[in-house]
């Protein structure tokens, strides 16, 4: 039940951990990265947290290197957990070739994603060998459909045993002071872990969302994959389908970025809209702000223009 | 002569250019990241320059993703050019064999930088195979030995081919305020161009610069390989040789850090101290602030931490 510190890297005054450790949920060992604020030291008071969720392919490192929330995060006080995007595929997934659609799927996205931004050399994916391909597509969910209900538990991961284990484990944290934000698949996460959970997070905002799953093609392969053909159960799972009931803390606020130039968006995936929609149907739409941003794609480059502000969000109400 | 632009990146209100363009020098093709603040586009004067040098094993790429220069670069108004490390090695390295000890000893330094970390997975290096291990560590340098001396020319390259086709094809460019900065092999290519080419540029600074080469081991191994085994040609090449004869504008100015867990530092292959005695040696002490960062490492996570600091040192100098 405790991490292994791999690493200890210094980082804007604070201190970014690489840890380790075994997920009885997941049935398997994590990573995930840690960033610690100076006040994690030097303050007496407790830290709040800020989780950020990846998106499809992504592991814990993409957002620690490459988002730069770092700097803001020190500034303000606010520690951030890194987590990893998934378990490992079941081994049932390899010998028995099943569901192998989502991994083509994703792999065919994936592809489309590198050539957009021209940047394959330098992304932080998992190499594209075929057994590594149906890592990183979690969903945030719990799967219930075999062979993937054995391990595929992302939603009590992240809500429940990963911060059981950080909060023991590192005394400064918080549990009384959590947000959520993410990226894509992690926008998706974020938004509906904040709204299946209410007053578990202070606040929830994500870049580039998928918002819609149930109607997306992303979102339908995963969700027939993890959870079967009934399409009433996904609703369950879908950020846009939770706000229309959504009965927690009103009004319900988020800080949503979508770039106009990302391919993703134009191809449907991300469905803001939607989201919007659902916010007005439910009379949310005051607190729900979505920022098209011009001519910003889907890579880190628009994440850590706008991951300042996404900090400054969760800080609003961390220290409210 | 002219560059062909892969792709536009929206970053922090301006635009990164992934660029690719013939190189007579090198004869090759080589591959380059611009950024272009917003000033670029709404100003009606020319915009300032400022070229970062990556080190051994990276590409233009580390620093346009992880480094973040481009937040106070576009604040600032001035542009950043992200150039590669080198040519590919030439042919006859492969069929001959010739050399094998540089390719080796950095390939074993590289694994040794990955281990430090904890990172590999997303380090943005080329693939450890032997082919592209020679890749990367131009050293900043004409060599004049063969058979690297046929296209092995980086200093060249970046002082005269590389900004003279950057101002011919980008207008906005101002080839009269050029700034030059870099990391570790690019450190030393920042200082050593600086201070060879008075009045070239109108400021350096360094991230852990190999700052006195001719004395360690990475340096030895470079310059015997493209200079060859007489050692006085190898001073015209090491900034604390080069700053003891200084004749530039005075004082002689710069900004370098360096992290006191930088394992390259404890290992004596950095050896600030030796430039901070040739400055005294010279009577540049004045001028030469050296910041031990405590605690922080070789990474882009230190550099990241402290780029706005470089942009800013230059910015002084750019708009003096």
């Amino acid at each position: 039940m405790s991490f292994k510190t791999t690493a200890t890297i210094a980082s804007f005054g604070g201190k970014l951990l690489k840890l380790t450790h075994t997920s009885s949920t997941l049935s398997c060992d994590m990573a995930l990265n840690l960033y610690l604020p100076p006040s994690a030291e030097s303050s007496t008071q407790k830290i709040p947290v800020l989780f950020y969720l990846a998106g499809l392919t992504c592991t814990g490192d993409n957002g620690a290197e490459k988002g730069f929330f770092q700097k803001r995060a020190s500034e303000k006080g606010i520690a951030i957990v890194y987590p990893d995007t998934s378990p490992p595929p079941p081994r049932v997934y390899k010998e028995t070739g099943l569901e192998i659609g989502i991994g083509i799927e994703i792999a065919v996205e994936n592809e489309k994603k590198s050539k957009l931004t021209k940047n394959r050399r330098t992304r932080h994916r998992r190499p594209r060998r075929i057994l590594r391909l149906r890592h990183g597509a979690g969903f945030y969910i719990n799967a219930t459909r075999a062979p993937w209900s054995s391990n595929y538990k992302m939603e009590s991961y992240i809500t429940s045993e990963l911060p059981t284990q950080l909060f023991a484990s590192f005394p400064s944290l918080d549990s009384t002071r959590q947000s959520i934000t993410g990226h894509s698949m992690g926008g998706h996460g974020a938004l509906t872990l904040f709204l299946k959970n209410p007053g578990l997070y202070k606040s929830v905002s994500a870049f580039a969302p998928i918002s819609n799953p149930v109607n997306c093609p992303w979102g339908q392969k995963a969700f027939a994959g993890y959870l079967g053909e009934d399409k009433d159960s996904w609703k369950a799972h879908d950020a846009s389908e939770l706000l229309k009931g959504y009965k927690g803390k009103a009004p319900f606020e988020t800080l949503i970025d979508v770039g106009t130039g990302d391919n993703f968006y134009k191809q449907g995936q991300l469905l803001p809209e939607n989201f919007v929609a659902a916010a007005k149907e439910s009379g949310n739409e005051k607190g729900v702000v979505v920022r098209y941003q011009d001519g910003y794609d889907h890579s880190y480059f628009f994440i850590s223009t706008f991951s300042t502000d996404h900090v400054n969000h969760a800080a609003k109400h961390l220290f409210a």
